[in-house]
């Protein structure tokens, strides 16, 4: 059996050799699979290079931070691709109607990323709010002007912070941040029950009401294809004058030029996450130069013990498909066979 | 009555008119003396010039963003002097056993900073453990480096975190660390009560213990005779190897060049908070460029909420000043006339 991994290389200025997750230590999966006499190729190949490894592949594993977009002409260049694992959270960038049609798996490491995903986000908050990213470069740049650094300097007291989508991650955001004494509002497709909305501190709105009441939304939903796009021009336009923004759920979930005018014209405060569309960003990308924000590349998913979690739970799904058994239910997300 | 206001520059760069707490704007403070007849004199000297401004006054107001250092020498200078504010939280630069001789009343606004200092505890925190800035710094150099940005990167979930002081700033910040599912060790001079330890979810410890077996230490006490350089050589070699340092509360209680040291080894992991010694920190301070820090210069108190808070307490205490009436007693620092 031929199992692909693909991921991001390792770095050269690591100390300890590379992290899990990078193309030299693949998750420790060598080990497990050549025991069992199976090939692991790792690349960082994304391309026609990674095409070629797919003629003959059954098992392809890819991760969110560095993505294999994986359509159906690619799909259909795998005969005898069999399953298909997100080392992460967030398989958007794979086409589950056509991987359903070919009989493949689609799986992700449910959970790995959540508790991660939702300190970045109160992290990122309130970097925003608090003005860091300025009053950190005043320091780099041997300067100190207090009143320059807190014209736009906040607390995040007071404020209300609308969360879109209360899923694993929206809901532990939410729990972090409800002693910072703030109004939550929330909105998702099904309402919470009254038990949940107290011990989360939030209240439900719809989404209009909660875009134009929101001091701080924050984006902890999955790309769709309703969620696309779903802040473009006229939700920007609709946000509170001098709101944050912070979406480390997916870039695409934002539309790349209609936000770099709301934040060049100031009709938006700041911007801060760490989703881009395309992964990776390339350098010249927008985003990295637009006004006031405090973006990270796609990493908050990718802490040390994230790595560790994402590693077990691919190792888990690996060994039970190499015997032969079901995936635990919780990962799938296309089960050709069920249907 | 003359009145001296000593404050930082309004910035060029300021959108709105300066901040409130410049000297420009200065409090507010400009119209309620001159209805009375006083005289208001603000100003960003805080060497000689000051001195002569100092001949005549009655109140000084200083804040801790751009302090004055107000010695023996300093206080002789001025005999007219009967009231010391300090537009803010943390008046270690005034001789208080000086004040109380010459009969000066000192004073603070108590209570003004605690939300917005304990709130950039937090943000400092997560910066540090999550490897916030290196991975900001990529987005702006146009690099897409994920093995790099979370070789070092870590959850703050599981961590022990150790809070020295835990007073109305440090209990605060352990409000707001409590949802991160973190162990939290305090030390303080009094042992806090049953109730207030579980409701804070922290548990006492001796300094030793909390040094050693804290993964973050939070220093959220005052400067003190006792607290100046407690974080000394000695100290910092006895915290975890890839420990963080968060502090907010006064650059001197660390000692400046030990935490280089500690830092260019490697033996911390980082190192953030916004006080420094002196202040304004010259452009060629050391920790401007030592390696992993996430400092920022001195603003975390002076949120724009932070200084309408600063800006009502000063006004109180000169309304009640004018009026011959005695300040609220939680502000009073030194009462001369209690002795």
């Amino acid at each position: 059996m031929k199992v692909v991994y693909v991921s991001y290389p390792a770095t050269d200025s690591g100390e300890r050799g590379g992290v899990l997750a990078d193309t030299e230590r693949a998750l420790e999966l060598r080990p497990l699979l050549e025991k069992h006499g199976h090939e692991l190729v790792t690349t960082t190949e994304t391309g026609e290079g990674l095409d070629r490894e797919l003629a003959a592949a059954e098992v392809l594993i890819t991760t969110p931070f560095w993505p294999v977009y994986l359509s159906r002409e690619r799909i259909e260049g795998a005969p005898d691709l069999g399953l298909v694992i997100t080392a992460g959270i967030g398989s958007d960038h794979i086409d589950w109607d056509v991987a359903r049609e070919h009989g493949i798996t689609v799986a992700e490491v449910t959970g790995s990323n959540v508790v991660s995903v939702a300190e970045h986000n109160v992290l990122q908050i309130l970097a925003l709010v608090r003005g860091f990213v300025p009053a950190h470069q005043q320091v780099r740049d041997g300067r100190w002007d207090v009143a320059e650094a807190t014209a736009k300097a906040h607390d995040l007291e007071g404020k209300t912070v609308g969360i879109i989508g209360l899923g694993a991650i929206g809901a532990r955001t939410a729990l972090r941040l409800k002693a910072f004494d703030v109004t939550m509002l929330y909105y998702a497709n099904h309402r919470r029950s009254p038990a949940d909305e107290s011990v989360l501190g939030v209240r439900y709105a719809r989404l209009d009401r909660l875009v134009a009441e929101s001091d701080v939304v924050c984006l902890a939903l999955p790309l769709t294809d309703g969620s696309r796009a779903l802040f473009d021009r006229d939700r920007l336009a609709a946000m509170k004058p001098g709101a944050w923004l912070v979406n480390t759920a997916r870039g695409a979930v934002v539309d790349r030029d209609a936000l770099v005018a709301a934040l060049e014209s100031g009709r938006l405060a700041g911007y801060a996450g760490d989703t881009w569309y395309p992964q990776p960003a390339p350098p010249d990308h927008p985003w990295r130069t637009m006004p006031q924000h405090a973006m990270t590349i796609h990493c908050s998913g990718m802490t040390v013990e994230a790595q560790r979690r994402i590693a077990d739970g691919v190792q888990e799904m690996l060994r039970d498909h190499l015997a032969g058994d079901p995936l635990p239910a919780d990962y799938v997300l296309v089960d050709p066979a069920a249907d």
